[in-house]
C-alpha cells in the first residue's frame, strides 16, 4: 500500500520563530515522505520589523501563502485584534491547504491565533518550546498553547515534564532540545576579525549585543525601561550592537528611543539593526564579550558560549538558565556595573541546558512517525 | 479613605453560561460595593438559538453591550473565524468600560475570545468551573482558559486539585461548587400535575428530557449519532421533551432533524423547544423519569436530584459524574434499552458532588475582598 | 506571439445573482480563450438560505474558494459587518488567483465588499445590472457598485444612459440586455399538466407565486408588511407556491411568519421552498395565474411572458416595468383585491424590456477582447 | 414643544480630514442645539502617521471613542481589509451613540468604512467635498460615497453641478466653499521673520514646500516617482520643508526614502515634519515661494494665497485649480525646471475657487435645520 506524504503545515509569524524554526523546515523540506506548506504571517510580512520574508524567500524556502494578521496600533487592545484577524484568516488557508500536521512557535500572541484555528479545526497540533517558565503574558499563551496542542517537542528535561504535569500525555511529549542549537551547531564561526570588519567593529576592544523587548504585562513602563538601559551603555561608551525589538505592545516606545540615539551623531560605538540573520547573531554572539536585554537568546543560545549574559527585568523570570546569566532590575547603575563585571570575568563554562542538536532531525522523524489516528481526541493523563 | 467600586463585567455567550451565572450575577447586583457590566455575546443574540438576551433583560439585568460575534456556517472554520470576532469586538468594549476583573463562562468557543481578550489585557480575568474533565475539544479550551485566568472558581474538589497540578497558586482556586444549585435551591418546584398541566404532559404517564448537543470533534458523525438516538425515543412512544442544541459546529444537522419530526403529525408524545427558562427546566427535571442525551445538565444537575441519566457518546466523557448516571454509545438498540432499564429502576439517591449551594455568595465574596495587585503578573506555581 | 487566457473570477454572493449569472458562467466556460475563477460567498453557503452551492455544484460548476462572509443576526449593523468580513477574505483569495478582470452581481450587500476589493486592488471590475432605479437601498448601493466599477452590463437602455450620466465611459458601457433573459428562452417550459404534477398543484385551478424580501430601509416593518400579504393570500384561499426571502436584514421576521403558517396545518393551499432551480422557476412562472410579493422578477422575468404582476410596496418602487405590474401599498385589503383583479383579467402581451436574450454571449465577447491597458484608469466622462 | 437636541457624529481618519473639519467641529460645538459626537480613527491613532489625535485633544475636543481600524502592510489588500476592519467596528459604535446624521470626510479609503455603515443602517449621511475631480482612485471613492449619502456639501459649483448630474437630490447639495478656508481666514499670518525664526529657516531665502502621496493606482511605480521629486529638490540645494505622506498604499516607500535623506547629513537644506498643525501649515504656506508634489493643498490653498504650485503626476488629475498651478510628470529635469520657473515668476493673483469662508457656519445650520423626515429613502433625481 503506498503512504500517502504528510502534509506538515509550518505558520511562521515572528524572526525569533523563523530563526528555530528554520532547521525544522530544512529537514522537512529534505524528507521524502513529507510535505511543507509554509505560511508567513504577522510581522514577518511588515517593513518596521525587518520584513524577514525576503530572508526567508533567500533561504530558498517556498511561500505557500501569506497572511496579514496585524492590526496597527502597538498597543494591547491591538495585540488582541491581531489575534482576531488571525482566527479570521488561517481557517481559509488551512481549509485550502488541508495539512495533516500544523507546527505552530512558542508562546507569542501573533502565531496563537494559528494554533487556535488548528485546535478547534481538529487538525493535529504540533507545539515547539512549550512547558518553559518566564513570568510573563507570554508564559500564559505558552501554556495555554500546551493545552490546546496535540504534540509537543519541549527544550529541556524540566520542561517535558511541565508539560505532562498540566496533564499531557507522556506519549506525545518529545523532549528534543531546542532547535536553534542546530544551527548554532552548522554556523562556522571564523575569525573575530572576519566578523568585526563585516559590522565595523574595532576587534581590539570588546563590543555587547543589546536586546530588548517590552514586557506587555509591564506595557506603561517600557519607555522608562529601555531608557535606564540604553543609558547605561552609552554612559560605558563601549561598542554595541543593538538590534530592534519585536512587535509586541510597547515596541514602538523602545523604537522611538532608538531613533533619537541614531539621530545623535555624537554616539558612534552603538549601531542598530533591524534584523540580522541568526547565522550572523550566532557569530556575533559567539565573538561577543557580553549580551545585554532581555531577549531568550541572553538565556537560550549564550549558555551554549558561556557568554556572559546581563538579563534585565521581567521578561525571562524564571527560563532555566546557566550559570553565565545574571539577572537585574530595571536600573541604570545596576546595568552599567553589572556589563562592566561581566567583561572583567570573560567567558563562562559552556552548558548545554537546552541540548546538543540534531532537534530538528529529532522532531521531523516523530512527524514522520507518529500515529495520527484519534490523535485529536485528547485526554487529560493523570 | 473611600474604597471605590470594583467593576466586575460579566461576558456571557450562550444560555448555559447564562443559567448557570445568573445567580451570580444576582449576587453581584446586590453587592454595594460591587458594578455590574453586562456584556451580552454570540448566539444569546440569534433567534434561532433562543433569543436569550430577552430573557436575560425580563430577569431585569441591564445590559451594557453587545457584541456581535458569530460568523455563519455551522462548522468548524466558522467556530474559529467566531473566535476572531470576538477578539475584534471586545477589546473596544474593555476599554470603553474599564473593569477590574472579568468574568468569563466555562469552556466554549463563543466566550474564548473573551477570555483571551482579557487575558492580553492585562485585565485580571476570572473562571468558572474550570478543571473539570470531558474529554471534548471543550476541555481544551476548558484548560486553555484556566492558564489564561488568573482567578479561579472550579466546582469540584478534584477539579481544584486538577487546575493546582496545571501550576495555578493555590490561594487563588476557590472550590465554590457549581452556582446553578444555588438556582436549583431557590426553585419551588411545585407539584407534578401543575408542571404536566403547563407543558402539555398527561401526569399519569413518565416523561423523559432530551437534549443532545454536536461533539465537535466527531463533527462529521453528528447526523448519524441523533438519528439513533431519536429514532430509539420515537420507538419507545414515550412523553418527551426534547431540547434545540447549542451553537457548535455540527448542531445544523440535530436542527434539522428535529426539524424533520415536528413536521412529521404523527410524532404526538414528543415536544421540542427552543429554549427552556433554567428555573422551568429544573422543574422539568425534578420531575422527569429520566434526562437522555449528552447535556452536562444530565451528569451535574441530576445527581442533585437523583434522576436517572443516559449520558450517550464520548461528550461528557470523564466529568465527575453520580451513581445515577449510565454512559452508553451512539446505538439506538442500547439507547433504547437503557432508557427503559431506568425508568424501570427510577431515582437515585441524590448526590451532592457539584456543591450544595451558596457558590455564587462565595464567588462574588471573593470578587470583593481579593487582592488585585500583582495579581496579573501570574507564575507557573510549583 | 500567444495570447495568455484571460482569468475571470466571477463572485456571487446570493441565489438571485446564482440565477442571472449562470448563462455568463457557461459562456466563460466554453470560451476557450478565457479560464472561470468561481468563487462563492454567503448566503450561497448557508442552510438556511437553500445552500445553494450545492446547486452550483451540481449544475457542473468547479468553486475555486469559498468565503465566509457572513455575520449572524440578521439586522443592520450584522449587515455592515458582514461587508467587513468580506473585504477581510477576498484580496486574500484575489492575491492567490490573480484574475484580469473581476465580475460582481447587482446591488447587494453581500457582493459590495467583493467590488470594493476588486476596484481598490486596481483589478478591473465589470459590474452587471447597473443603472436600475428601484428606489431602496439597494439602489444606493447600485449605484456605488457603479462607481467602483470599470465596465458595465446594464440590461436596459434607459439603465445604459443613467450610467453614463453618472460619468462613466460610453465606450465601457454595453447595454447587453439581462443574462436571465437567456435562461429563460434555453428552458423547455412544457406542459402545465407535468409541472403541476411535479409541484402538487391542481392544473385545474389557479396557482400564484409569492416572493416577498425585506425592504431594509423599513426594516422596522417588515413584520407587520408580510403579515397583510400572508393574510390576504390566505384569505383567497388559493393555490400559491412561496419562496423563503433573501438574507436582508429582517428576512428572519418573513421566516417566522412563514413557520407559522407552515406549523398550521389548516393551511392545505400554500406551500413553501427554501429554493426553486431558476430553470423551475421560469416554468413555475411561465404557468403561473399572478406573481404577487416584491421581487425583481416580478418586474423583469415576469413581462416576458406578460404574467400578471402584483407588486407590493416600495422595493421595486421606480424599476422599469411592463404593462403587467400593478403596484399597490402594503394592505391586505388592496393586496386581495388587485390579485383577484390580475386573476381576472389573465395574461398581458409579453414585452421584452430586458431584452431578448444572447445576453452572456455579449457579456462574454466584451470581457475576452477589451481592452484593459489603462482601464483602471477611470475618469469622469463629461 | 421641546426641539430634542440633534446628535451629529464626525468620524475622522487622516489628518487632511481634520485640518477641514476642525472648523466644522467647532461650530457644532458652539451651537446649543447641536451635540457633537467625535470618533476618532484610522492614521490618526498611529505613531508613524503623527499620532494626530493627540492634536485633535490638545484643541479642546473630546473624543468620544476611537476605532482601531488599520491593518499593517500598507499594500493595496491591506486598505481593503482596513476598509472590512472599519465595517466591523463602526456598527457598534454607531448603534451605541445613536447619531442623527453622521458626517464623513472626502474620498479616502480609511473613511469609506465609515460611510459604508451610516449608509447601511439607514442613518442620514453628509459628505463633504463630494464632486470633485482628480483621476484616482480617491475619485472612485468619492463619487461612490455621494451615491451613499444623504446630503451633500461640496466646494465648488462645478462639483455641485456634478453631484446633480450623479443622480442626487438638487435639494439636498449645498455648495458651501471649503471649511479649509475657514481656518485660512481665520490665521493669523504674522511676519515671515518669525515663521522662519520657528521653523529653522533663512528668511532671506527662498523656501519651497514638499508633500507628496502615493498614488495608489500606480502603487508599483511610488518609490521611482518619490525618488524624482527628491532628487530635483536636493539638486536645487533649496530650503525645503518636507512633510510625511498619508497611509495610502505605497507610503512606506516614500517613508523609507525620506529616512535615508535624512540620516545623510550634507541634506541640510531640508527638514520633514511628521505632521504640520494646519494652522502652522497655512502659515507655512502662505510664506512660502513655491509648495510642490501632489498634496490637494497644492491646488485648493495653495490658489487662496496664489503660491505657485508645481503639481506632479496624476493625482490631482482633474481638480478644479487656479493659474497658480503647473502640472508636470514625474520627472526630475522637468520638476527641477518648474520649480525654478516659479521661483522667478513669484506669487499669482489670488482666487477663490473654493470659496470664501464661512463654510463650516453654512454646513452646521443645513446639520441643524434640514428636515430628516425620509430623508434616507432616497430616490435618483432626473
Amino acid at each position: 500500500m503506498v503512504k500517502l506524504m504528510r502534509k506538515i503545515c509550518v505558520v511562521i509569524a515572528n524572526r525569533a520563530e523563523y530563526s528555530r524554526l528554520k532547521s525544522v523546515l530544512k529537514e522537512i523540506t529534505n524528507n521524502t515522505s513529507l510535505e511543507l506548506i509554509l505560511i508567513v504571517t504577522s510581522s514577518l510580512l511588515l517593513e518596521e520589523y525587518g520584513k524577514t520574508i525576503d530572508s526567508i524567500k533567500n533561504d530558498g524556502f517556498h511561500v505557500d501563502a501569506v497572511a496579514r494578521t496585524v492590526v496597527s496600533g502597538g498597543d494591547l487592545p491591538a495585540m488582541v485584534k491581531s489575534v482576531g484577524l488571525c482566527c479570521l484568516e488561517l481557517p481559509t488557508l488551512y481549509e485550502f491547504f488541508k495539512p495533516d500536521i500544523i507546527i505552530v512557535g512558542f508562546d507569542r500572541f501573533d502565531s496563537f491565533g494559528a494554533a487556535i484555528a488548528a485546535s478547534l479545526m481538529n487538525i493535529p497540533l504540533a507545539h515547539i518550546q512549550g512547558g518553559e517558565l518566564t513570568g510573563t503574558i507570554d508564559e500564559n499563551l505558552r501554556h495555554a498553547m500546551t493545552k490546546l496542542s496535540h504534540i509537543h517537542f519541549p527544550a529541556t528535561q524540566k520542561s517535558a515534564e511541565r508539560i505532562i504535569r498540566m496533564g499531557e500525555n507522556p506519549e506525545r511529549v518529545f523532549n528534543v532540545g531546542c532547535p536553534s542549537v542546530d544551527i548554532i551547531k552548522s554556523v562556522v564561526i571564523g575569525s573575530k576579525k572576519e566578523l568585526c570588519n563585516k559590522y565595523n567593529l574595532n576587534p581590539d576592544q570588546p563590543f555587547i549585543i543589546w536586546i530588548q523587548h517590552p514586557v506587555t504585562t509591564e506595557f506603561e513602563f517600557t519607555h522608562s525601561q529601555v531608557i535606564e538601559s540604553l543609558e547605561a551603555i552609552l554612559e560605558l561608551d563601549i561598542q554595541t550592537i543593538g538590534i530592534y525589538p519585536n512587535i509586541d505592545a510597547g515596541s514602538k516606545d523602545i523604537i522611538n528611543e532608538i531613533e533619537k540615539i541614531k539621530a545623535n551623531k555624537k554616539n558612534k560605538k552603538i549601531q542598530f539593526y533591524h534584523h540580522i540573520p541568526f547565522e550572523d547573531f550566532i557569530i556575533l554572539l559567539a565573538h561577543s564579550d557580553c549580551i545585554v536585554g532581555n531577549s531568550s537568546s541572553g538565556i537560550r543560545e549564550s549558555c551554549y558560549f558561556g557568554i556572559p549574559s546581563v538579563n534585565i527585568g521581567t521578561r525571562q523570570n524564571r527560563r532555566e538558565c546557566g550559570s553565565n546569566v545574571i539577572t537585574i532590575g530595571n536600573n541604570k547603575e545596576e546595568i552599567r556595573n553589572t556589563i562592566s563585571k561581566c567583561l572583567d570575568h570573560g567567558r563562562y563554562k559552556p552548558e548545554y541546558i537546552y541540548g546538543t542538536g540534531k532537534a530538528a532531525e529529532k522532531i521531523v522523524k516523530v512527524l514522520d512517525e507518529i500515529d495520527l489516528e484519534g490523535i485529536i481526541h485528547k485526554e487529560f493523563f493523570e
